[in-house]
Formats: C-alpha cells, sequence, structure tokens
C-alpha cells in the first residue's frame, strides 16, 4: 500500500496511477475529500482532474465510518480541523434534532500550516500573538458541512472561524450549537458518552472539566468537553487533537490497521 | 484623586472612606462594575457591603460614556474581558435590531488572571497549552451582559467562554452575532467605521483584515475586525486589546484625563 | 524497591528506613550526592543526619558508575545539570591531561525549578525572557566538582552559571575547557566517540553538528556536540538532555533497570 | 543624512555615492565595521570593494568612541552581539590588566537572524527548543576582537559560540574573564561603576543582581551585572539588550543624536 503525503493537486496525479497499480491508497492532501468536483474547484482554485476516484475514496473518520474503511482500496485522509469538529459535532448532529445555528470557533497551532518557509509562520510573528484568519471563509468549512449532512440527513450549514495560536502542535475548537428543543447538561454528557463509548482514541471529559491541547499533544486521542447554557438551548462542546497525529499521520496509521485487519492501536499507545 | 488597585472585596471597604474624604476615585476592581447587589453576591460569592456607592459608580467605559465621566466623582473601572466585548459589540447592537444569539468566544493572555502564584499559570503549564476554563459560567458575562441591555433597551444575553492563551498580555475576542434580518459586509463594516470615527482609540480594520493582539500589546488601543456570512444572517466581530492597558490601567488613565478636563490621550499615545 | 521522590532533606529521614527493612532505594532528592557531610551542609544549609547511608550511596550516572550500580542496594540519582555536564566532559577529563580551566555556561528550562507555585516561574515573567541566575554559586558545582575529580585523579575545579530558559523542559550546557597541550578537532571528536560508543542513551553529533533540546525532549538521550579553537587549546562541549527524563525519571528507570539485571534500555526507547 | 539599511554587500555599493553626494551615513550593514579588507573577506567571503572608506567609517558604540562620532561624516552601526560583549568587556580590558583568556557564551533571539523566511526561523522550529550555532567560527567574533584589541593596546582573543532563544527580541552575554591577578568582586564592581557612571543607556545591576532580556527589551539599555569566583581570577559579567534597539535601530539613532548635536537620549527614553 501507499501512504500519500503530497501537495494537494498533486495528489489527484499520482493516486490513480498507484490505484491502477492495485496498491491500497491513504491520501493525505484536501484532494479527495470534497466529493463535489464543483465544491472542490470553489474552495481550492483548481480543476478536479480524478472526478472517477472522488466518488470512491472513503473518508477516513473511523469513528464514523469504520465499516467502510474495513474494505476501502482509497482513503481520503480528514483534514485536522474537520477531523476535531466532526467528532465534536456527531453526537449531537446525528440525534436529528432541529438545529438553528453551528459556531465553530477554531484555534491551531503553527504547524497546522504546514512546514513551508514563510513569513507570517516565523518565530517572531508568531510567538507573543493571537488573530484571527480566512473568517467565514475556510476551505475546512466545506469539509466538515458535508459529513455533517450527511450525519443529520439534510444539508448542515457551520460558521467557521481559524485562528492562529503561538504553539507548535495542537487544535481546540469551540463549538457552540443552538438548538430549537433544549437538553439539560445531563442529557448531553450521556449522550456524548453513549455515542464514543467503544472508541480507543475518543475521551470524554467528565462534567464541568475541559480538554487542553497539552493532554493530547503527540497522541492520537481526541479529548472532549460538554456544556450546556441555563436555558438548555445553548451546548457548547469543546474538542482538543494533536493535528500533526489524530489530525493527520496517526488518524492515516488507523486507517491503515482497520483496512488490513491489525489491532486499531497498534502503534499509535 | 485615588487609583484603587486593591482585590475585590477590599475596594467596597476602601472606596467609601476615600469618597467620603472628598477624593475622587477609579476602582479597578469587580467591585462597583455590575449594578445589582443581588447580581454581585451570586457571580462573586460575597454579599455587597456597599450598595450606596454601587449605584453611583459610573462604568468608566470612554468610548459609551464620556459624557457622565466628566462629571463622575467615581468611577468602576471595565473588566478586560468587558472591554473587549462591549467595543465589539457595541455598534451592531446600539441599532436594536433583532438579534437571535451572541456568542463570545474569548481568549486572553496569562496575565490577565493577575500576579498570583498558581500552579496553573506556571510557565510549564501554560506554555505550548490552550484551553478553554469556565465555560458558559465566567464571570465577567453579566457586567457585559448588563451594558449591552442597556444599550440594546433591553434584556440581552450573550454565551461566553473564556480561553488561557499562552502569551504574556492581549485578548482576542471573537463574536458572533446571529441577526433576523440580514446586513452586508459593507453595511455592517460602515456602521462600525461610523460609530468609532472619532474614537482615538478604536481602529476598524479594512474590509478582509483581521486584528492580532501584538499590534495592541502595551498600547490603550481596541483594534476591531468585521465580517458577516454569504446569507448575511451572521456577523463576526473580533476585538483585540492589550488586557493590561486598555484593558485596566491604560483605561484608568483615559478616565482621569476625561474626569479632568486633560487632553484624553495624555501620556497614552 | 523504593523510589524515593522526597523533598531534600525529607530524603535522608526516609532513607534509612527503607534500607533497613531490606528495600532497595533509588533516592531523586539532592540528599546522597555530595559525599562529604561539611559540603552538603555548606551548599544546602542543613546538617546531614544520615551520614552513615551518605558514604555508601552509589551515584546513579550508568556512563561511568554501570558495575557499581548493578551490585548497589542505595543509589543516588543524579541532579539535572550535573547529568549534562559530567556526561560532557567526562571523556575529556578521563584522559587526565593538564587542564587551565573549565566554565559550565548552564541553561534549563522551567520544569528544572520543580513544580511549586513561585512568582518566578509564572508565564508571564519567564515567557519572552531570559536571564542568569546563582553565578558562580549554584548548588550543583560541587556535586559536578566532586565526580570530575574523581575521573581526573586530582582536585578539579569548575565555573558554573545557570540560566533560566523559557521552554517547558530541556537542559543546554555549553562547557569550555581550556587546555595547556592542544588537541585538534579530529582527536577531540574520536576521543568522545570511543569513549561512549557502547553507550544506549549518548549520541555523539557529527564534526560541526550541535544538539538541541528539541530532540532529546521526552527522551533519555544526552546529545553531544564537539568544537575546538583554531589554536587547538580551547575544547567547546555542548550537551543536551530532557532534564525531567535523563535528568531525572528517566535516569531513575535506567538505574533500576542495571540493578535487577533488566535490558538497560527497558521502558526507555 | 543617510541611514543605510541595506544587507551586506550592497552598502558597499551604495555608501561611496551617499558620501559623495555629501550626505553623512549611518550604515547599519557589517560592512564596514571589520577595518581588515583581508579579515573581511575571509569572514563575509566577499572581497571588500570600498576600502578607502572602510578606514574612515567610525564604529558607532557612543560609550567608547563617542568624541570621534561627534565630528564623524560616516558611522559603521555596530552587531548585535558585539554591543552586548564590547560594553560588558570594556571597563576590565581597558584596564590593560593580564587576561589569560575570555569566553563570550552569547544569546540571541529569533529576530537576531532578520526577517527572512528560513525554514530555521520558524515558529515550530525554535518555539520549545536552544541550541548553539556557529561554534568558535561567528562572523562577530573578529568585530569584537578588533575593538578589545584597541581597548588593551594587545591583540586580544576571545572565545565565541552563539546560541538561538525562543524568544523574539533580546541578546544576553554571559562572559568568563580568567585574570593572572586576583580581583575582589567590590573591587570588579567599583571598576564598571566608575567606567559607566556618566552613561544614559548602561545600568549596572547591584552586586548580586543580574539583569533581564524582559528588562530591556524595547529599549535602548544595555544592562550589566558583575561576579567574581572565591579565588578571584575569574570574573563574570552578563550584559542584555534588545537586539533590535540599542543592538541596531537604537543605537542608530543615539549615533544621529551625537553627530547633530542633539540631546543624546531624545527620542530614546
Amino acid at each position: 500500500m501507499a501512504f500519500l503525503a503530497l501537495p494537494r493537486t498533486e495528489s489527484m496525479k499520482v493516486a490513480p496511477k498507484v490505484l491502477k497499480a492495485g496498491l491500497k491508497v491513504i491520501d493525505l492532501s484536501a484532494d479527495y475529500r470534497v466529493k463535489s468536483g464543483k465544491g472542490y474547484e470553489k474552495w481550492y482554485g483548481h480543476k478536479h482532474t480524478d472526478t472517477k476516484n472522488l466518488s470512491k475514496a472513503i473518508y477516513g473518520l473511523p469513528e464514523l465510518f469504520r465499516q467502510k474503511i474495513k474494505t476501502a482500496n482509497f482513503i481520503a485522509n480528514p483534514g485536522c480541523y474537520p477531523t476535531a469538529a466532526i467528532l465534536g459535532l456527531a453526537p449531537l448532529i446525528a440525534t436529528r434534532r432541529d438545529i438553528q445555528s453551528i459556531v465553530v470557533d477554531a484555534k491551531s497551532g503553527v504547524s497546522g500550516a504546514g512546514r513551508k518557509a514563510s513569513l507570517g509562520l516565523l518565530f517572531p510573528e508568531a510567538n507573543e500573538n493571537f488573530k484571527a484568519y480566512k473568517v467565514l471563509s475556510h476551505q475546512h468549512a466545506p469539509e466538515i458541512e458535508q459529513y455533517l449532512s450527511q450525519l443529520a440527513g439534510k444539508a448542515t450549514h457551520i460558521h467557521f472561524v481559524a485562528h492562529l495560536l503561538p504553539i507548535t502542535r495542537g487544535i481546540l475548537n469551540t463549538m457552540y450549537v443552538q438548538l430549537k428543543e433544549g437538553i439539560t447538561l445531563n442529557q448531553a454528557h450521556s449522550l456524548y458518552k453513549k455515542f464514543y463509548k467503544m472508541e480507543p482514541f475518543v475521551r470524554l471529559h467528565p462534567l464541568g472539566n475541559q480538554p487542553e491541547t497539552k493532554n493530547v499533544a503527540n497522541t492520537n486521542f481526541c479529548d472532549l468537553g460538554v456544556g450546556v447554557s441555563s436555558d438548555k438551548k445553548m451546548v457548547v462542546i469543546t474538542s482538543a487533537i494533536d493535528n500533526l497525529v489524530k489530525g493527520a499521520a496517526g488518524q492515516a496509521v488507523q486507517n491503515m490497521n482497520i483496512m488490513y485487519g491489525f489491532n486499531e492501536i497498534e502503534g499509535l499507545l
């Protein structure tokens, strides 16, 4: 099999050949995550040149698509922000209750931008600084919306704002889900507990406690915290991952383990 | 006159005496910001022992209350999160349009917690880390709601989540206002431009550009950025201040300048 | 057996009882490292109350004392600065050549000070800052001198200055050894290569290359670099360790592995 | 007049023309600091193409060369490491006592490397890391040696090692001077006190106290601390500056003030 760690637009040139040669592929680029070729073109500014395989690639988020991954030949490994966002929102969205709005306030460490020599990523620029970027226009939003819509059984929209944290590795998303019908904090917490009870890499924090990026650094864990407003209609979920592990290479290994019938946690705990 | 830089509950013991002695007072504690004695007790866990002066203290946010500050003898200097939140929300709230929900996703550097020897504030705990805290239960939320309600002319509620940033100084709030009737990005930006056009310490970023904490560090500025969703119903405002300057001592000096008829920017630019 | 992770002066109360009960002890405090009771009193300001066991404790630096550790019942686990300093200087000192002066310019991350709520260790104090402390008066200097003197076969003095780095974990010592008779860079590098060729946890960098704290973080490695001045009489050695692993708990585990005949790298690689 | 903030080798093309046009020049590059054309070629790898002006340029370190700066038309503004090193060593060297060796263990924040998009200066590379670089081969060493030799009245050599600190701005040099004849701590401290007693930008710390980079950040100060070994033969000096101010632009303004007869501290305090 092949792990493809290529820049976007390079993957879609190489993947078809590798697949044709009969190898299994786990692609770490963004080329096969958004299923609509038009959507890809809109957000990434390039025409998709391998729409045939685009529809075949399985989204490699094991907590949601483990069965499909088991028999897949071709995996689109999820983005870092989407992994943290979808895992944090899935239990609530999957109940298919009426939702009025979803805000994803996302914060990422500098390694999330990739290892490229860019002025904005220099130590003196990022250190002792914090800012928002790509406000309501981040290319990861449609990836998140696509899989939330599948879960919800209907078109689901999010408001996504990315921020640059002065840390090397780590993502923490704070997500605000406005409900039509209220839910108690205990109900919300139980919902999450049940949803992830068998998952080796999702850890739900106890009531009143919140995840920290430090606790997931260098691990494949996604840590979650749940809060509910006093009127019960606003659910706040915080989710933390290491963008380089559960948000990238670690998740790719987890997918490989599943595809080959290995123990899913092999090499990851 | 006297600047009171005392811990909460100490100010309300000292302030009445200083006022009685005929001095003007600018109080930097939280003792005189929330106007309801019951509200104070609920959020701070102590009975308010000087409710007489509580009602007299003017909230020292010059951009909103400059006329009252001019003739005031007693100023309650705003909290750091509230300064960034209220300045960011005021222009939109003051239009009194229908608002469905307000999220304040607030992030503060470590100096915001005060200079106390606490384990959670040690370098090895805060460095290379990021977390939410006091989810939907921060004591600054009622302070923000009180003054937004005044501006809106009706009870106005926010969903407030605080986060701890691994920087020494700086606050950045990302605020999401869900409207009933849409607004274009240009309309929103113009609204902010007009509201603050005469303000020496508020700088509105150009369209598409966002504030950074680094640009306000060691200054009395509040920098603002505005975004609007494609359906025009979600307005995103980012606001940045130095929590130790515009969020504390700098704002106190600005208030003093106003109270004494000095040039408002004296010592601050 | 027992690992004693007690504050200094507590260990010397507890260790004698545990030893008397027949258990093996690895002591992580500074109580049994400096062999002279008078020296201990001078540097730590307390009388040593267990001088009987003081002389029996084996200094747990496996690269130098592996044979003694194998049969020891009682180990004094080395300090973090001494581990980095002694491993960096040992190959040169052990040649017993004439040395005119030794400077140890030592830099440690904040966790080296222990996890105590002290103002100087707060994030806003240590972040974006760097300073020297305990100039020529650090309590780790006599520990280093004692073991260098053993290696040199004569009294050996160092000039030691500690510095506080704005990182969580890591020590980097830069050491300057002024020789009477010159040595070439190749000779010096070969000397180090031979000295450590069988050591699982010492990694000598290639000529011209220097260790970084990042490369030893969360590991039990000590990384070394060697330089020589153009007149061949000044040798510069840089050594990097993780102060919490090779400088503390990791080295304790390595000692335990040796005492019990386990594979020395068990649990450490 | 003209401030030249050009890359090395560009300055020596432009400066002659600007000087010929009758303007005064303060050059911030390294082109005119090292007085020997051969030395320049050796350390910077380029032939010097303006040796005529090279000999005329005055080294703009006001604490040592104020009288010459007053009447100069052409200033070579000192490097950041040399400013901190020479100011720290000058009082001792100028006594012309016998010195056996000088070690300069130099540490700089990342902005010292200039604002260029280089992989090694990215936040994820420099953050939570510390390393030595250019061990005994830094191009600033000959600049330091040249001016120390002038002060000493004889050839004076240093052993210089640079390190990269995970801070944005600041240099701290720890310097070890091995003397033939001893000096007491009080004598050494008095020596420094007298040497700098009229200097507006040099602050000597009290006995036992050491400078921190944080205290000189964003200022034109050079802070100094002095220590002496118990045998009185090793003097340790620590010096701290902001590399972007006293180490560059601030010192250039100080030189301009002197050249034009302005108050030397104008715009700098």
